[in-house]
């Protein structure tokens, strides 16, 4: 019968240093110890998933759970511009599923593949019984140079207003798999990759670390609560407002697979959350940088609106289409109203 | 009704910085940004603790879980010698406790309490919704000189072992939990403070950063798992054997109240776990100046064995009493065991 202990041994035994001198002490002590430098700044960011929350075992391969787990966190970093380098977990596990071995195998794969492509080093974390479900606490830590860091509040009036990838993939697969569409991992197809952009989403590591280092933009924030939420933070912590052209919008092929007009793919996309893509402002003068380092990642980068002065009559956030304003209901995704 | 959103903020509008220049960013961003310096090491600890398994709100009075959940992790980054900094929480939380404003409004009072008492800056963390039980997640980052740090395995042949206050309270104190005795906050007894052990654990920060700062331990660990295993720990890390004397063990007055004799004492000090003292290996001739570290901060501090060499016949932790060796079950707590 696995035990914790034996868990972390099976985990420990697959932690690959990518981290190099930094790395003063990894798992097995108290505490993990980091060499720091003058410099330059720690970033450190958490995120929480829980069971029949958060994730259902039921809907994803132990595999994409891992990776997911992992790269929620890493998204973070990317969104503050800077590289990732260590990680903690912590997972609260129900008894039963402690014991299935090869789920744990699965998950690790999916985690540490992810670790690895994008150096990173496991270098603590804690285990314990859960009663009931699974919970996993997922620490990234990484690193940017002193004052470089890209903040939400850091958004001027006139900015354009820059996304990665496609907005609204993520909610569509989570709205085919709640309609009973599962995983079929050969399966190359629009709904199968909806589901994948849920379950297996992707973050933007790269592009965000070297918009850091090149002081590209203005603000930076990850989409994970949905767009307009996402954006409403970048306002409220920058004071100022945005205007988002819908026509602009990189609406991803998916939504249209659970919509039924124009209207519900603009909200299923700006409302939806989880696409893990980069929304940041930068002047526009720097457009053709940006869009050079993006295209460089593989990475889509749209223009889909600009930074405007605050007015205290209005939301934060406006939708114009073909000029006109257009009302979206621009909700985000709170855990405990559903 | 109180949202996710509602929490965060009024946890965000109690967080008090404690931490100077050093905090480029608090809470409020994708990470929070920590400024680095040279020639100084990062320590890093989290501990999980889920309701029913961990902690059982039946037991504890919520300013005393939310004073517990800091005090464990507190404990890890003092048995590395470190000076605790900052801290994450992150809370996976059932609906219907999210509306008890007033549980969160003393869970938070004991844990900025203790935050505030030892210089700690909440600077993040994570809620979600958990369908069953409150999970808690707690992170602490500190800080100590490189290469200072106190590690498991520096302990050498012929150090003397030593131990900070007493062991064998916290487990009576859960004993007596389970047989039914609940806490009286204004009782001044014994059963009352074994209850108070468990419940409300103190961490030894300040004990620990001087021997860490002054040089003064070739290893050190705190007493979580229980005296034995965590003595163990250590053996195994250093490649030593021990030898604990009995007659010199520190038992908390408290134990003779669970006890039919001197054997079950004796047992229920060494694996009874969650006492958070501090177990120390140092020079024999660092032994007073030690003492008078330990005096300045008003703690007990007793020599209760020496580092010996392996011998792969016997187990690395021997006990003796008067000379003879008596043998004691020195198993400690595995979650999944229970």
């Amino acid at each position: 019968m696995q035990s914790e202990f034996d868990l972390i041994n099976r985990i420990r035994n697959r932690v690959v240093n990518h981290s190099g001198a930094d790395l003063a002490l990894g798992i097995g002590d108290d505490t993990a110890i980091l060499r720091e430098q003058s410099g330059r700044e720690t970033l450190i960011t958490v995120d929480l998933l829980v069971e029949e929350i958060d994730f259902k075992l039921e809907y994803a391969p132990p595999r994409w759970l891992g990776h997911k787990v992992l790269a929620v966190s890493l998204s973070d970093i990317a969104a503050m511009g800077g590289a990732p380098r260590y990680s903690l977990l912590t997972l609260g596990i129900p008894k039963l599923r402690l014991q299935s071995e090869d789920f744990w195998e699965e998950f690790f794969t999916g985690y540490f593949a992810l670790a690895a492509q994008e150096g990173v080093t496991l270098i603590g974390g804690d285990i314990s019984s859960a009663p009931d479900r699974l919970t996993i606490d997922s620490f990234v830590i990484g690193h940017c140079p002193a004052g470089r860091a890209v903040r939400r509040g850091g958004a001027r009036v006139g900015d354009g207003i820059y996304l990665t990838g496609t907005i609204g993939a993520a909610a569509t697969g989570l709205k085919l798999l709640l309609q009973g569409l599962r995983v079929h991992e050969g399966e190359k197809s629009l709904s199968q990759s909806a589901i994948r952009a849920h379950l297996r989403p992707e973050a933007r590591v790269g592009f965000g670390k070297l918009v850091g280092e090149l002081n590209l933009a203005h603000a930076m924030i990850d989409v994970s609560d949905g767009l307009g939420q996402d954006l409403a933070h970048i306002c409220e912590e920058s004071d100022t407002a945005a205007i988002i052209d819908l026509e602009l919008l990189p609406v991803a092929e998916e939504v249209k697979l659970v919509v039924e007009n124009q209207e519900e793919a603009f909200s299923l996309a700006i409302c939806g959350g989880e696409d893990f893509e980069l929304l940041l402002t930068a002047g526009m003068d720097l457009e053709d940088r940006l869009m050079a380092v993006a295209e460089n990642c593989g990475l889509a980068l749209t223009r889909i609106g600009e930074i405007t002065k605050t007015d205290k009559n209005l939301n934060p956030v406006i939708f114009h289409h073909h000029g006109n304003v257009k009302p979206i209901l621009a909700g985000g995704y709170d855990h405990f109203s559903i």
